[in-house]
């Protein structure tokens, strides 16, 4: 993954005059050219790909955030807004020779309307603080990645990000009502309204998921939920991942929607207990991790309804969390499982891409034959319920030609989800890692007018350039676009 | 209300030469030039604005819609492609000179999925034979417009339309995985994906709601959801609106989420029980409609909480529809609240706007302060738990001065629910009515993103001129645009 070698900080005199301007507009103390501390930018969350950042700016305000972007829309240097850089396709990579506007002291909350159960925030501010600075009136913001405790609000903006439990809550972009943004000509615009159902176009949705690509958003409006009265969660372990997958599809079809269905395999399960000793079962091909919220009445019946279907699926045990703390130690085990790919292997890549739920036990078959081939192990970790896979192909970079084997079938495995009907990316995003990806799932002309929507932001392509869309440079000489539509492979539509 | 006269149809040898074109491209029936015929699409579900297309087109295919679109690129002649006609702010009125691209005879189902709960259908299709063609599977799709028995789902993805049911299961944007769309050039795409979370920027959520500015949707997939276990619903009279608004508080305060809470006034309840005989309650100050939805452990305990809620609040009459017979009078009556009118007024502006929950008392009272002043009646029936307003403004056209009253007070309402913080629109849409309230909503920089985002689709303005977007033809010599935010107006943005 040779991306560009570090830009050579500080010799470009264009950068030197705008670091200059920007210590006077902004304060000193909110410019870093000092190159051990822009390596602190040079990444994300997944690792391979390092870019030393020219400039890091560090605003405070809207009006400091157009100040920077109108600087950098005047000499074309190109710029990319960076959250807690937990990101996992390298959406907030820094772009060689441009600048990095680092959110981190955009971390106020601005206001909250309890009775309308919303909240104002900078982008900075933390998924898990927004949640914390309302929960004591029993509200809470939905969208849960993993990530929660790091991962900021502009950042789930960029990804459209989800969690274990948007298979019954949604996306970020379900609970955003309003944003102010700094368009890429240093313009400040305001998008959305009191409610989700907005006037017009809905900018406010373009922005959400475009991965930096239209927009900095510096004030963010949230929804918060009411708190549920009961949340009950339950481990089923089984015999297989097919039982397993029969019990997600016995579940939906009672017409439960779970606040989460998430699956483990017998490797995360291993990864897990090594790192977290969550209490999983090593040696069960499959964990379920079912959870239901809502009021008492409502959960405790089809609470009871989940295990019966567990049973009729098979399951060889079941464990009920009775109480907040076992909960919460099933969820650390389960957000840990990432991380905890270290305590089994040297190395991993983490996938992300959706399938139809139906063909579940199929997409599973074909992966494990895959890595056979490429004799590599593949780890999976899903939001089961929405067929939203996780798969960790296992490597070690030390053993030759391991990593480009590793890449590859990662590469592999996203371009089956799209083969069967899904999709190269569920929450993750395309960024860097991606975009190459891309005309497997997109014809030239859908592309095209993804590039039209980005042209109509950003002419010049200055805000986060390189990221969701192939490039000749990027994806050197592969083959041209072809093209499976998702819903023509799975059927659904049929060609006239 | 004065838009241009009627074209003198067939006079344009431009247009006479495109007719010839289809005429042979599609099929001589598929074509219409008759001045009788074009009449019949002169309007749509507002009164007050007529416009006779040059011509209507009435395409079978992608293939057709495209090279219908294309050949009006070649000479730039606006177009507006509709669907029922039933829309409510003017977004499917013809432009003099343009065409009509009708979607009558794009009426098929293309593909059912049903273990993964999808169907595609082509855009002519009516919103309940969506649901009525997966009944027997238990599936429905959740928008519910009260005009769901004619409406398309062409109509309510231009309009992005909610229904009675939104403040539980959101708009149609909330229910769309995929479409395949014809551009203002002419060229096919496709956008979204098989799930709600999207790959690269939202052009699937950009397009719905954009009142055919930027594309026509030509095939498009739907979600369907599961047909609830069980339904509950109430009726609950009140003294006085304030009181009926502590009952919509509190429920919504206990954490239940009703599937719809629906409020009429006394004028509201006249007007529909002379049209239907649902058996409101004649003389009540208000009338709530609470429905529950969901498993019946879940809704028989929170229903017996609706009531409790009702009791405190101080309700002096509650009837409880028992089977599914009494519940569908119930609803027809309620749906059937605009055409009612009739009954009770000769003429009336149907209004649709949003304000904060919070506020319906104060808003109930100013405007019934300025309906004194205006010496006119407003009738109220609205979406209670998420703050739509449906005023409808009585007047009398045979009265002279009153219809220019009655409109004056009608967008006089609007621009009062923007103050309040709220939206000139809760899901009628912008169309021709609302263009020149916009300015009030948002910012001249706001307006030019959303501008900016039509021209990447639609350069040349063809595709649905004159819609949303204020002009000084349109709009006159008004004062320029000032303008509260509405979360500035609510105090949640507190500015810097």
């Amino acid at each position: 993954m040779a991306l560009p070698a570090p830009a050579d900080t500080g010799s470009d005199p264009v950068v030197s005059r705008l670091a200059e301007s920007m210590r006077q507009q902004l304060g000193p103390d909110q410019v870093i050219t000092d190159l051990t501390r822009l390596r602190t930018y040079e990444c994300d969350g997944i690792t391979g790909y390092r870019v030393v950042p020219a400039l890091v700016v560090l605003p405070e305000t809207t009006e400091q955030v157009a100040a920077v972007v109108t600087a950098c829309a005047e000499d074309k240097i190109p710029y990319v807004a960076r959250g807690a850089g937990t990101g996992l396709s390298g959406g907030a990579l820094p772009v060689a020779d441009g600048i990095v506007i680092g959110m981190a002291r955009m971390r106020s909350v601005l206001g909250i309307d309890l009775p309308n159960q919303r909240m104002t925030v900078q982008p900075g501010v933390t998924n898990a603080d927004v949640s914390k600075a309302v929960a004591a009136h029993n509200l809470y913001f939905a969208p849960d990645p993993s990530s929660q405790t790091v991962c900021t609000i502009s950042g789930n903006i960029a990804e459209n990000s989800g969690g274990a439990h948007c298979l019954k809550y949604g996306f970020t972009t379900n609970h955003v009502y309003a944003m102010t943004l700094v368009l890429p000509d240093g313009s400040v615009v305001q998008v959305g309204g009191a409610g989700l159902e907005g006037v017009g176009p809905d900018l406010r949705g373009a922005v959400i998921g475009s991965e930096g690509t239209l927009a900095i958003a510096t004030e963010i409006t949230v929804r918060l939920l009411r708190t549920p009265e009961t949340v009950h969660t339950l481990v089923a372990d089984f015999d297989t991942a097919e039982a397993a997958g029969e019990a997600v599809s016995g579940i939906i079809a009672a017409g439960i929607i779970p606040a989460a269905v998430e699956m483990l395999d017998t490797l995360a399960i291993e990864a897990c207990e090594q790192a977290v000793h969550a209490g999983y079962s090593l040696g069960a091909a499959a964990a379920l991790v079912v959870e239901l919220d809502g009021p008492e009445a409502e959960c405790a019946e089809s609470f009871a309804q989940v295990e019966a279907i567990c049973q009729q699926a098979g399951t060889t045990h079941i464990r009920v969390a009775d109480d907040p703390a076992e909960r919460a130690l099933i969820w650390t085990g389960r957000k840990a499982a990432f991380a905890a790919m270290g305590r089994i292997s040297p190395d991993y890549f983490v996938q992300d891409g959706v399938i139809p739920r139906t063909r579940l036990g199929e997409v599973l078959g074909r992966m494990q034959e895959m890595a056979d081939e490429a004799g590599l192990r593949v780890a999976n970790v899903f939001h089961a319920g929405d067929g939203n896979l996780h798969p960790l192909v296992l490597y070690d970079s030390a053993a030759p030609g391991e990593s480009e084997r590793g890449e590859h079938l990662s590469t592999a495995i996203a371009e089956l989800c799209v083969e069967m009907g899904g999709s190269i990316t569920g929450e993750h995003g395309v960024g860097t890692d991606k975009a190459c990806s891309m005309p497997k799932m997109f014809s030239e002309d859908d592309l095209a007018t993804m590039l039209r929507l980005r042209s109509a932001f950003d002419p010049d392509g200055i805000s986060n350039p390189g990221k969701i869309f192939p490039t000749p440079r990027l994806c050197g000489e592969r083959p041209g676009p072809y093209r499976v539509h998702p819903l023509e492979a799975a059927g659904v539509i049929e060609r006239m």
